[in-house]
């Protein structure tokens, strides 16, 4: 009992550096950084709001345990900007090894738990995984919007990579968003195009 | 429909606000204070991790989304800490009237769904919300053992005060884990005792 309760908060107190993982995103305030755990509880809320616009399988609460999850790899790994120079085969070589390390802190069957949560939102298949997937893509357009450009200004991001990077991803699973949400990155686009 | 998309994304955007409210508590690396988005990020982790501390009856999912939401009033109310000087009638008169502007920005169904979550759980009557209000007193003193004493010095705490803020709703939600950490802390303020 004991030993599980030290493995338990060893991994609990590792955790907390995910609040020192700074994204390239910004809050609404435009004050500064978002970092990567007050990111994961926003898109927690994003996800549980937004839930009636999800494939009519999909188990919200899987998804929340997901989107719990997803971002602690980054402690190790870091954060890899969506509109960066990354090289992804190396990264999700990183954030592998992190999961391993990180995870590995707990007890036997928490450890696997969250492992097999973390892969199953990475591989992008499951139904749960499609729509956890689109609510990350969500709220850094969101912010952006209303701060006057924020990470596409700084990163020279065109109308064409977002339909790449951030349309992809939301378009399949949340499609009622993206139609909601593209005619309005198209009209930001088109009056700020350099 | 977009109606009803533009009230959640208002609801969403003010949510935003949250990364801006400052607890009396502290990062583990003590680099700086936590803000109430990123420790709702922690609590959700620490119910996961610690969910077989709970009652058998309790339903983790409720205990996940209670937490998701139980600090969202302070965006309005601002944090009372533990250990400060509050008036709790006052600050209950507050956060309700937070919870209603805030929620209120929702579609009704939200609105109403979310209310119950977050009275079920500042009312403490439940399973679900005594569970939830034992794992919300824990990463706090699991932090300041790390850290030299953190809040505890600041607010010149003592382990009676402790007891009674801090040992009473973990003991009524986990006991197992306040066996577990009570030693610990006698320890460390028999060290450190003024």
């Amino acid at each position: 009992m004991t030993d599980r309760l030290e493995a338990q908060f060893a991994f609990l107190k590792e955790a907390d550096h995910l609040k020192s993982v700074l994204r390239a995103s910004r809050l609404i305030d435009d004050s500064r950084f978002e970092n990567s755990a007050e990111h994961s509880w926003h898109v927690m809320l994003y996800a549980l709001v937004l839930a009636d616009q999800a494939e009519p399988t999909v188990d919200i609460n899987r998804v929340l345990k997901m989107l719990l999850l997803h971002d602690i790899v980054e402690i190790d790994a870091g954060d890899a900007p969506i509109h960066g120079n990354v090289d992804y085969a190396a990264k999700a070589a990183e954030e592998e090894a992190a999961a391993e390390r990180l995870f590995g802190l707990l007890p036997d069957d928490l450890s696997h738990e969250f492992k097999d949560l973390w892969r199953d939102f990475e591989a992008g298949e499951s139904a749960e995984s499609r729509f956890a997937k689109s609510i990350d893509r969500i709220p850094t357009p969101i912010t952006n919007l209303e701060i006057g450009g924020g990470s596409w200004v700084d990163y020279n991001v065109t109308l064409d990579q977002i339909d790449a990077r951030v349309g992809t991803p939301i378009n399949t699973g949340t499609p009622g968003i993206w139609s909601w949400l593209r005619p309005k990155l198209a009209t930001w686009f088109a009056r700020n195009a350099g």
